[in-house]
């Protein structure tokens, strides 16, 4: 089971100009063969039917442990596309019955993100292609479903380097700058974890493709805070053998691969503004947060709610400074 | 972000008699349109999509603490599955090149739990279709999604009671035992949240189908636990605004419902045995066991490992003994 | 728009022995490629889409015509399917929760027929895989259109001839007997409509496959009756056209074609018994019919539902008693 | 079984300005999740499926008749589309080879409308997936079908709400005014029934999305004529039971519910115009008319086409009317 | 089993100017129910299922030749995507991580073509919906089979036209002028192979849709070079009796058919730029050009590769001349 | 292009018992993830799609040959499935209309195989699933495609043994035992393609699944004869520059790596006998067999039919009886 934390594994950008055509895009990062749901669910499904785990302890804990960090990015997929479509129907009081819609009506959107969604994330790919339970390979063989796994971050970094070049909205670049250093985390610990079973040494593959991560402005934060050496363990008491992986030198720095007992501090959502053209979060947005601050003050809560969204950019501002001359 | 507990939510029977067919229709509750696939993904792009959240908090707070919850339910409903097709190859050194699998060819099995998996779930129904993303209702509208999620709630509910009319191995009745139980309090969560936003009570439609859960021998431990009633707050500090709208009568017993501030205790895992005949997990795991054995020593680690799996059945035998005469 | 009719387009023998397995494969006459969703559906867009109707007006008539004659046959594939699948859980007082579906749990059937539906048709094919709108052809060229309504009726006939020959299930040949021989005079109609625009002479591909329709003892009694020569008007007052394209002799017999200017009289539905194992109409049928009985009292109806059911099998008998030697 | 009447529920304009990029978008309220297929398709199977008609035949007479109306629902979304797309390639003497397709190329259309179909509607949703079996519920259980259904149409309505935002052409307009009004009396028909069975009053949903009707104008002249407060029956005999549920007061205006004994009257379908270029109906459409004159001839028809077509706007025009300031 | 030769059926443009939105179009005749993947497999499989091969040899030959032929089909397919997709990302040293693939986000181009391919054609529709193994129609029967075969060549004809006219590119116009012209061949044969099994002559549907072959320009080379009267013998030994069903006149010409028993000469390939942009073949294709160079020396191969490729255009430089005026 | 040889490339059993159920389930090395349609496909559209041919010829030449080979191992997996299909309806004079189809309603068959195909294979897997084009991965990145094919082989292999385990049928172990041994020489192609690259040596992964081939009985043979060295050139001219790649000692063996000049002798096709009960070739085999036998007569063919069948087993009878004690 998981305990949740309304927090994001990295600080994003909150909305700016909206990008509708972009967020289409994005979504490949989501729901696409190689997109994060298909991370998270072939590394959960494969946890799930682990057999013998007593036994191969550190191989379970380490696909276990990284099926959790996987949940994040999903979230922060998400955020990317929701931020991107934020405005690209009216914000302020165009509600419908008017043509609120109409401005997207000609353009290269998937329009699911505004029939069906409010302007939201789908777990649908590039094209609008429904994620699909077939993508997960779970063999119960745990050097083909490591062999697989490696595979699969290395399709999923292909994609992340072209969505990257194909959208330079903030969101998108500040969401693939620091996936890109997270999956080649995931890369090295699924390389060495072949490794350790075979002797075959697949981090020569580094970097697939092969433009290294460095060169990427909107990766050099994170590297240089050391995220590409950082395996998180995402849970209060249990995968503690995945230090019996992931260790060693990291295959391209050569600098110490580390087990961080915790995870991330990361940084809090935004909130982001209503859609009422779309209905999203209702027609009159104002009614719903008036029932819930009655039902907040019977319920004894203070005036002010007690999740916590972010007050504005910080660490996002500093990756822009960086990028600026 | 998640922290993932390796631990189920309640105790599950080892493997006992091996019921391919059984879980072939057990698949339902993972990948068919109702099932928990369904519920978790829902749930969770609801809450990455949900806009205006301070102005909504304690909705907000309702919709992403339940999906929480629910990937302990497909943890539940793959520990099932794993558990009924435990046996259905010989288990002991029943290694190929044998005609190991003969036995299965003929069976209403689902080829793909041989043939693609190690004898493990897949992200299928029982037809073995995937699941697909066009399973997921998000629309924006607060109340559109809630009135979605009550009725994903009774279609759910149905599944679950035919399952359970299915199957009588003792993983799935021990499955549907619980699950009827915790839908049922979602269930009666998202009607709370439908009434105080429109006032219309859904309630009334309790219990759908028209079978009281208490009628069903296999929920009545839990139900005598309370467990109809609580809403676990699956989080170390967040989603503490549920108590807003999760609050007043049980509508069927009049009891009152009640937020439990930590999730359950829960169970330890079973650990299941290998399947050599699928090389799950592997063709010789004795040889893994190995490896691992000397990564962890390497590593500094104890002896045993550090994982808890479970020691043998308690609570299980506990509704068993009710259940006999 | 349409009038619906509460009767069927033949007489259908009421439930007899169960025969689930049956079932699943007569889905491929509903949902498969060349089911009757597919007639049905193929037929009513390329009519919704028929552009220049005034100038073509008896193909318009013929497509939309026949269009409206599929509704009553995916109405008896249901029935068919219907009948087979009652009996399969005990119909009396065997309510949930016991094990009420476990004598299905290792047969050859659709799961779906249980855990998704209540013993009731679904628009799949006998692997359980739905029907599609990709199986719509509409290409708005009248030639390409005739012809392939041409190939899917031939498609069809075979489709038809090989249920017939998996199931001798008293429904599955009533339903196939009719429907082969209703569907033999589309494919006469599409012919004949081909010829008048080309000159090519289908009907010299008749029978395909090459076993003459007179040859099926359960076809035999709707040829005595002349229902392979007649093409039903099915409209109160449109589509009157028809008879300038369906005309001429029928290229098996020689006899004239003839176009009926009212729907066949038909015969009332089979009231099929609950199956409250699935909750069909629900756990508890009698609380339905009790609420059903104090509305129609409220609203002034007479004791007696006003409704039409099957009193009893007649021209089936007939069928039968033919059959018998 | 079916009568088919060739006239549309409403008056629909003729083809104006072509948009393509709409009619890829009204694709939704076709072949959508929450599209007319979906309706009319969930309502049918259950009236087929429907178990102890006589027991609840109040219950199985609104299923049966409102599935009867949705047929004429897809009919005007395709009247919709194929009036958009009407235009988009050359409507004269544009045959091919020309480029004739090419100003559609760079435009964000459903290559389907082009390439595979002519110009027409096609059982498909605005991203081009087509329409699915699994979009079908139908449990057999009253209750949940009933509950299914009642939400089915909330999200249709959202849809319909979402297109009429998006799409302000004309055809769209009077497409969605005249949905949104007779989908809103099968939300009230589906409440009423929940209501009777179970005592929740659903209608304190109403409306969702929070958006009333009546302000949207394109609705107005048919609130006006009181559309929405009848329910048609669209049988010569059957169904006659449906007042034994649709009564009462309409849960938004007060103002009694009505059964019609009888269809609307409707409106003559508007004949489109060929278009050669996508080979509609023909690459030389006259060839084909002067082949329909002649069988017409021979088989003794007037000179003049029987079929009725639309001489001219004018409900169309008095909304129109209303609007124009 | 087959021998592949490095050369295109016919000769083929070299890129010119990028066209991503044409190329996305062109995917229809590639993926597309009636696109060169389907009439490939359609007729591969028929010809592995062939019973009685002996007993109708001359039928089985015809269906197993044609089917190698289609193999060059989607070669060419795919030979026009790339070409259009060539220069749609920078050629020279536009390398990642910059914005390279900015250009077409707006664009209403196949995102896979970019995001999960290397701007290279993939097995997929118009809508980028995947080839699906349900459009291969093998029943067994002979006649049925040939006659879905004509249907098929028949919708193909349609699609390449509506190709034809949407995209005027030169290697749109290229590749659908040759195929328009050797699917013809095979509508001929098919047509003929139905005749001489029933004898229905389906050559008087020619053409379908009713605009002959000779009216497009790109097509008259290809006819005065007799292409439209060839049946390729694609075997060294086998397939010999295809000469039994293949002769005498061709239906619109009147000249005679002629098997030809070689495959034709053909083209070598156009070697395609790399895109780096797309990582294709590499981040730095230079480098993987010194390896090759060090393998091949290493292997003892001459310093020229051995493969042939196109040196300039020649036939498409005729067809060019022939339509400037 | 192609030049297609009727022969298959290894000697097959002729039908024995039938095994539908087998059959069903072989069904996953046609139409499966990583069945043989899929690596087929994968290879030729990654050589359609390959950039810098010239530059990188040693790999193009590799992947478009290997390729060519696949369409080969379609042909034995169809020959397999057919093999067992025959025979499960009456093959002798049991036509319709009877109950020929009876027998297998019950049993865990593929319907398809004989309601949709007459007893003949399908490009499903063993679910009945199509195959998708979604399955093929053609990225332009060379490094990527090397290292999909590779995963892509060891996903077949898993898949091969686990179908030998289940089906004992003579043609099911004889597909299978051909199968690994060339399956593991395209594993040693791709691995030493990805060492040239990158120095990462991937076969220390063999064998994956770690069971030796060689441990296999049907394998044997083809080992003893040096399959497992050899890379056949499936071209009369062309990838000669394969010898640049495929070199060096087996990871294995250590023996020499060899490129065959030709394609292998093969072996002639069994041809198989007429089912009529679902009528294949047809209802009245006997009657094509004299239509074809007066075409051929006309055309000036010998008596017997100029395609060669297979006489008798040979190679299958050895291996027999080597596995025979």
């Amino acid at each position: 089971m998981i305990l949740r934390i309304d927090r994001w594994q990295t600080e994003m950008p909150p909305p700016s100009d909206p990008d509708p055509e972009g967020a289409k895009n994005v979504q490949e990062l989501m729901g696409g063969r190689f997109g994060e749901m298909s991370t998270l669910m072939n590394y959960t499904f494969q946890s799930f039917n682990f057999r013998n785990r007593q036994g191969a302890r550190p191989f379970y804990d380490l696909i276990a442990n990284i099926a959790a960090e996987e949940y994040g990015h999903i979230e922060l997929v998400a955020a990317t596309i929701n931020s991107m479509l934020t405005g690209a129907s009216p914000v302020d009081d165009g509600r419908a019955p008017e043509a609120a819609l109409e401005q997207v009506k000609d353009r290269h959107v998937n329009p699911h993100h505004f029939l069906a969604g409010g302007q939201g994330a789908l777990p649908q790919d590039s094209r609008g292609a429904p994620w699909t339970g077939d993508y997960v390979f779970s063999s119960g063989d745990l050097i083909e479903d490591l062999t697989h796994n490696f595979f699969l971050e290395t399709g999923a970094r292909q994609n992340k380097l072209k969505v990257y070049e194909m959208c330079d909205h903030p969101a998108a670049r500040a969401l693939t700058g620091y996936l890109l250093v997270r999956g080649g985390v995931h890369q090295v610990a699924y390389a060495r974890a072949v490794e350790r079973l075979t002797g075959a040494d697949l981090t020569k593959l580094f970097p697939t493709p092969r433009i290294p991560t460095a060169k990427i402005p909107e990766c050099q934060p994170h590297i240089e805070r050391g995220e590409h050496l950082k395996l998180y363990r995402f849970s209060p008491r249990d995968y503690q053998e995945i230090v019996a992986v992931f260790n060693g030198p990291h295959p391209e720095t050569g600098e110490d691969l580390v087990v961080e007992d915790e995870a991330p501090a990361g940084a809090p959502p935004v909130d982001l503004p209503p859609q009422p053209a779309v209905f999203a979060p209702g027609y009159a947005p104002e009614e719903i947060s008036e029932i819930a601050q009655k039902l907040r003050k019977a319920a004894g809560l203070p005036d002010e709610p007690l999740g916590e969204v972010a007050p504005g950019p910080t660490m996002v501002e500093k990756v822009k400074e960086k990028l600026t001359p």
